[in-house]
């Protein structure tokens, strides 16, 4: 069965997914559910075990297994701040990395993020550190001990879709770790695409989240991603220059049959 | 439920599928069965009901609807003729209008496709002529009584995908009738791609045929038609030029809460 | 010289502006002399030669060809009335068939304006028709006389670029006439584009009346055209997968020389 | 007048060239010529002054900045060498670092060509590093004293064109200093986009070096580049979703005045 591994937690769903912007906490379940992740982001900062009020983590079926995210980090220490906060709160020993000090474009801050995977990994994290495309950045964070490499497509929120299509291929190429296509996927077919390219996952969150309906976005996501996954192992056929008939051309109107 | 209606013939499956270049015909009842579609379609020059050797038919599914093309007709003459033809070999009353006489890019020839299927229509066949994506050809074939209209998104066998978008996605907003498209599409992300803008159903041949796994290529397929559709019905979220955050970014790091 | 020949007529520029939309007809002469085109369309309906308001033509460099359009016809009878009230008003013998029955999108009717094109080259017109990109219509135009074939890029004013670009490289590599990519055309990078894929000549408008600067943007539109005519000549450098170096990698300071 | 300014040097052409890849050093001063480019990069491996062979400076001319490129350079250290070794040549004080450890994709490393860059600033070189586009570093090129950021379009060699343009206009709009676009662009059209999106300059190598005729497409990327600066500088007439005629489509043929 083709499953994505994970430091030895495998998966059948591919499709990872974000708990921000929902119209409400309330649509969470069934979007899970309807989607079939196995896997949920969320930003540490809404994780608040102590509250009356009703957590985030409430919404989170049991057998999801949560990824805290270090969103609002803005260096490497912050980041190993927020992880090390999340695993004491309970949220288990996966963390995604984000390490952004832009506040227009939230473009990640490579340099930043393999200082933490690095330290985060010695601890015992299971890392999934957000990155710009880039080869050596990518070379480095497996030589940090990252579990898994998450390149933008696009910047996040923006629903672009893949935009960094060359840079993302080239790592997916190269590098030894599952590459899980993270930030500007708007469309299921980008989705799709990401997967034909070879890409082990995507996340998406925006684009479930801000859809007319969300339940049902995440449904399409799902088939999407697989449709994608399918694809790849089938292994497409090739792009051709010129036309070639699907079906015979030659001339039985030709030859007086008719 | 979201049903794909062809003068009256409601189909669950929008994935039209062809059975030229398949490795086998012995491969062909399980990729129809794998990918769900309701509709075929073959050369009628393939057909060869009194033949000893098999026939083609008999690789298909018996509730599935036929689609006779007229493939190797090089104007409406030839394809009345072929469309006549098929019907009275039992094929039904479905027919794929194609007329060719270009041997190079297989491309349509719009005019003699209008006037095949005027005839045709009017002698009670389903008609669902191929053609090069243009508005005004598309509002002839209304008139003329086409059940649907079927763009190309590249030249047959080609795999480029949907090259025609800004043409076909005209046709889409201002054609009453299901716009099918075909030819071209050559991953399951470009399925996907052709349902989101709108399309009612897409039909594929050379893509799934000449995969190295036909069967599992079918599948994915219909996973990524059924994904577009399912997005298209949910609406998908606007694409925006600027970053927005999926998670809140303000800084609890910064209020001293750590 | 590498020069454009339509109908005998040799032209150093491959550059054909339309007078719409500037903001002021007084800009036009200086536009005019900037981009050093030599033929110029406008609308046989603002040219009103008895007028005691300025007439348009009165803004057209004498040495330059007129290019009368049938803007607002909607068949091909009503473009022929307009190409020969031009005729008799002293316009010349050149004219553009504009076919458009289609108020939102303005795109040609391609069968009219295979009619019109026959009628009017007969009568020795010299005949530049607009057209959908389709290689059968531009069969069908260079039988009926066509001095040249105008496809269009995108629908006019939109500045989107050559959406079309599969099939018009189809009639560039088929058709034995020059081809002039003409309306969507909205940035001197996609005339460059067009010219590098072989096309003879484009025409632009709105791109450069409605930009911020007609007079330079009527310059960057002319030294486009020439690097992409230019570029076409010189046969490009081929696109590779991987990457080669431009300087020598390997190593002197591997070799202890520093 | 619009020129390009780098550290002071007030430049007229924005089209920088390599030196790498042509059939014969001996057609590079008519490159230069018919290019009318300012800045011309070699690797600093070529340059043998000592030696009986001819020397590629003999076929620079006096008045053309030499950009010594550091390529061969592994990590920082060695990127360090081979500036001062170019400098102590009597190259000048001008260096494009290139940090390359990645022999596939030629990609560079940004986190050691930031490093070279600090260093090489700080001892009065101008310097202009290249590399992955990506704002973090960009943001720390300019602290460490860069002259200019050269990101790339798309891997050494390839002309894939601007393969990376979400990140490069991200880099336009917020980096102050000029950006040039390096690497990957393979025609003329490529240049002019580049330019039309606000890039400084542009160089190029590969595309004229390896086309068949060199001088000639040397003069078309100068065109085109004047094209696209030109443009930026008349600022774009914006796209539409739908048409707007060019000319007037109501109607003369309707009131009855032919």
């Amino acid at each position: 069965m083709d499953l994505l591994d994970i430091r030895g937690n495998k998966l059948k769903s591919r499709l990872l997914i974000g708990t921000g912007k929902f119209p409400s906490k309330h649509i969470i379940p069934q979007v899970i559910e309807n989607c079939e992740t196995q896997v949920v982001t969320m930003a540490v900062r809404r994780v608040d075990i102590g509250s009356k009020e009703e957590n985030l983590l409430d919404y989170i079926p049991k057998d999801t297994i949560l990824l805290p995210n270090t969103s609002g980090a803005r260096n490497a220490e912050e980041a190993v701040r927020i992880a090390r906060l999340a695993r004491a709160m309970g949220c288990g020993n996966w963390v995604k990395i984000e390490v952004i000090s832009d506040n227009k474009y939230l473009l990640p801050d490579n340099q930043e993020t393999i200082k933490a995977t690095e330290i985060l990994a010695k601890e015992g994290f299971i890392v999934l550190p957000y990155m710009n495309p880039d080869l050596m950045t990518a070379r480095r964070l497996v030589d940090a001990g990252a579990a898994a490499v998450m390149p933008l497509g696009a910047p996040i929120g923006t629903n672009k879709g893949i935009r960094t299509k060359e840079l993302v291929q080239i790592l997916i190429d190269e590098i030894d770790l599952p590459i899980i296509v993270d930030a500007g996927i708007g469309k299921p077919s980008q989705a799709a695409e990401a997967m034909e390219m070879g890409a082990a996952a995507v996340l998406v969150n925006t684009a479930i989240a801000t859809s007319k309906d969300p339940v049902q976005m995440g449904k399409a996501f799902s088939l999407a991603v697989k449709a994608g996954r399918t694809a790849y192992l089938s292994k497409m056929a090739p792009i051709k220059e010129h036309a070639h008939a699907s079906s015979p051309l030659t001339g039985f109107l030709h030859k007086g049959e008719l």
